[in-house]
């Protein structure tokens, strides 16, 4: 695996290219999910993908892009199956830390999350949960893994809708950690609900970020 | 939103081309998430993937294509974000049936689902868990959706390699029902385990499926 954590200046014009073409990625899973075009269009699309592969095979890391710190001094984690903005399996979700050290993000699912008609899927809003909730307790000092995750279903979940998900941390005891968050109407009316425990890993003395800072990669 | 309870024979050979296609978009998930070509080229493949968008767009549907009877008399959901083959954001989870009326899925997660360096998300083990939970629940007799999902997570979960997936219902009461499920290594080694509580809609009378399975779209 690769894990740099520092990026230097001179890889940030790929990057941008990269998360742009994530975002491409995106909109082209949701049109192949929503598409009724004939059968030779999609098979010279198929063709068409497997050619842009192989052209982007051609440089290949071991690994996708890790926790690093960005060239302005912010971690960023590119690569994360949640929030990474060159991954385009990724929301992503993009969480702002409050004054009070709670996270707040908001976002909107696409088509592709759909379970049940017209709603998202509930594993996916509990992908959502899992990652905020770590965050939450990570920004509120206390990176670590997840151990126990709950997850309350109060409403369906829209898709192409803005919504608003937050999270806080909320108790500790030894090297256990507790946060709570949600995911929400603008309006503040409460669709999902989430409690975790998230657990340090041993080496964490509570002193400032660990290496890998493991709470918020999820 | 559109809900065929039937397909028709006609359509398979765009459906087979169809799930060709997303499984390549798959593929082009992972080659994004780990290529290091530079940032020239993945211009290029950028404006590649919007041409292929646009094309796709030419005939869009209102929503993915949800729970129906196949023309082998069998239940799908080609478009669910989890389950769908024919939607590139699914895994997809293939879950069979056991003589017990428990459902098993062998799986293998890919690069893009990394969260903490070469492990899984924890959200996506999440969101394959809560799926699987309420499709036992549903093969068990009882469609619904989910209330309450628990998740302990035991072991980091790798990618790239074969993993097992399987749950079972385990109790009612009156309209809630609970099923229990984990993921594990081939060995029997558990990773992530949960539990969840299933609700069954108010029209469903326990004789037979119902018109939107739910509990098995997610």
């Amino acid at each position: 695996m690769t894990l740099d954590l520092a990026s230097t200046e001179d890889a940030e014009p790929q990057l941008a290219a990269l998360t742009d073409l994530s975002r491409r990625v995106r909109d082209l899973i949701d049109a192949v999910a929503l598409t009724d075009v004939p059968e030779g269009e999609l098979a010279a699309a198929a063709a068409e993908v497997a050619a842009l592969t192989e052209r982007l095979n051609a440089v290949r890391r071991d690994s996708p892009r890790s926790f690093e710190i960005g060239p302005d001094g912010a971690p960023r984690n590119l690569g994360n199956a949640v929030t990474g903005s060159a991954n385009p399996h990724a929301l992503p979700l993009v969480a702002e830390v409050t004054p009070e050290r709670t996270v707040r993000a908001e976002l909107s699912f696409r088509p592709a999350h759909e379970g049940p008609p017209g709603t998202v899927h509930g594993g996916v809003s509990a992908m959502i949960l899992d990652h905020l909730l770590g965050h939450a307790t990570a920004v509120a000092g206390f990176p670590g893994m997840t151990g126990t995750l709950t997850l309350r279903y109060r409403r369906r979940v829209p898709y192409g809708e803005p919504l608003v998900a937050t999270a806080e941390y909320v108790r500790s005891e030894g090297r256990k950690h507790w946060s709570e968050g949600r995911i929400a109407l603008p309006d503040g009316t409460v669709l999902v609900e989430a409690s975790g425990l998230f657990i340090a890993p041993s080496w964490w003395s509570g002193q400032g970020p660990g290496p890998e800072s493991a709470g918020e990669a999820g």
